[in-house]
């Protein structure tokens, strides 16, 4: 299997209301760009939010006392920790300039994600303009696979990701917050190693996989790069686990050894 | 950019002792192959382990009393224990069928990296090999990459990879182990987005990012794809970042809040 991440050049900005499916099949067309078989577009996170008008203006949230005094702890904006703990279920790490949540969605991402660089919306300062996670990024990625499928008559995959920093080691990578039309995470317990012994524990996280090489193409400065196109990927196809979008990929709370 | 992920197929089985380097040129060649600057090599840390000789019989390992007792109380072959214990400087969670621990090169692993899958040596059992990570392998990615520098006559980076396991998210992904050629850890610290603000925190895991897509293209199984070139990356170079390999990719310790 070769595997080619192809950036999908001269994306337009991306405002509240865009129809994504739409300026996807156009950059792909400029690109002269047919979509084949087995394709996997990921996208980034901030086009989907922004097309979803996922963005807050600062200037409307009140925080509570509960996170002033968090804002205080940590040292941040009290109306973006109200807005971080509105996102989250559980405060899982603090300590002055870091806020690590659970996000309600399930993923454990410092400031629940919520970008501050590269977002712009009229009429707000920069310093009052947040954007959020999708409101459900699995259905977002189904939503553009089934319109991208009908339109180019091919079986595709979607993967929305995020850059995301990690325990243990230095900077982020792209994992994916997002899929639909593949396995997120393959399944090979009880398949055999080349010797015919039995593997014992092995899960890859393809999806992820997939999302940290995407995101090499991205960028995350000027290169505006939010699309990437994945081709070559042979999936191991398992439509129960297909079903569950990135789900599969979250640890659940009590296997996790490090909450 | 675009990247692509070429499977470099056939390797051979490799041996303790087998010149890598060597058995890269042939495979590259078969497979017509010629090497331009800044291809980027990624090798399966297996073969390196394999080639540098870093296989345990366990019969030789005689666990201590403390490693016969967290073997009782994680559930694993004493002898195994004993090797993990000796090939990392900290426990840093347990439980049964769970050992993980800081190995001595600063990684957080499960099991120390030690593998007991894909791996086959003359008089020994299956279930009495072990193979451990390699002694150096910034320095294995290093030499290798000036051998094939210059056979090639081109500026190139080698990455080694392993699948691991992490915090908050199931499944495995590549990670870097060592590196050479390239800067492991990009810092994006005081560049400005595409509306001009400055961005605050960006370290991108650009190593882990390389190889994390190459692991995809490797397998896991009897793919027996253990090495995958990479084309098209453009680094950010940081010449003083490239001397330390993959070091400025592991989190102090006194810095991980998960610990």
């Amino acid at each position: 299997m070769n595997l080619e991440f192809i950036a999908i050049e001269n994306f337009p900005m991306v405002n509240p209301g865009d129809d994504l499916a739409a300026l996807i099949e156009a950059a792909l067309a400029a690109q002269a760009i047919t979509l084949t078989d087995g394709d996997v577009l990921c996208l980034a996170q901030k086009i989907v939010s922004k097309a979803e008008n996922c963005y807050v203006d600062l200037r409307t949230v009140t925080p509570s006392a509960a996170a002033m005094a968090l804002a205080e702890e940590v040292d941040k904006d009290p109306r973006k920790v109200q807005l971080i703990l509105d996102e989250s279920v559980e405060v899982v790490r603090k300590r002055p300039g870091v806020l690590i949540v659970e996000h309600r969605l399930g993923f454990v991402h410092a400031n629940a994600g919520i970008d501050q660089s590269n977002i712009s919306l009229e009429g707000v300062d920069q310093e009052d303009l947040c954007l959020l996670l999708p409101r459900d990024p699995d259905a977002s990625a189904e939503g553009l696979k089934n319109r991208l499928e009908a339109s180019s008559d091919c079986k595709l995959a979607v993967v929305i990701n995020d850059s995301v920093g990690r325990a243990w080691r230095m900077g982020t990578v792209g994992l994916a917050i997002g899929v639909s039309g593949l396995t997120a995470l393959e399944d090979y317990i009880g398949d055999h190693d080349i010797y015919g012994t039995e593997l014992k524990v092995t899960q890859v996280a393809a999806a992820d996989e997939l999302a940290a090489g995407a995101s090499l193409v991205m960028g995350q400065t000027t290169e505006r790069v939010p699309l990437v196109l994945i081709r070559g990927y042979q999936r191991r196809a398992n439509p129960e686990a297909e079903a569950q979008g990135v789900k599969p990929l979250i640890r659940p709370k009590q296997m996790d050894m490090f909450r």
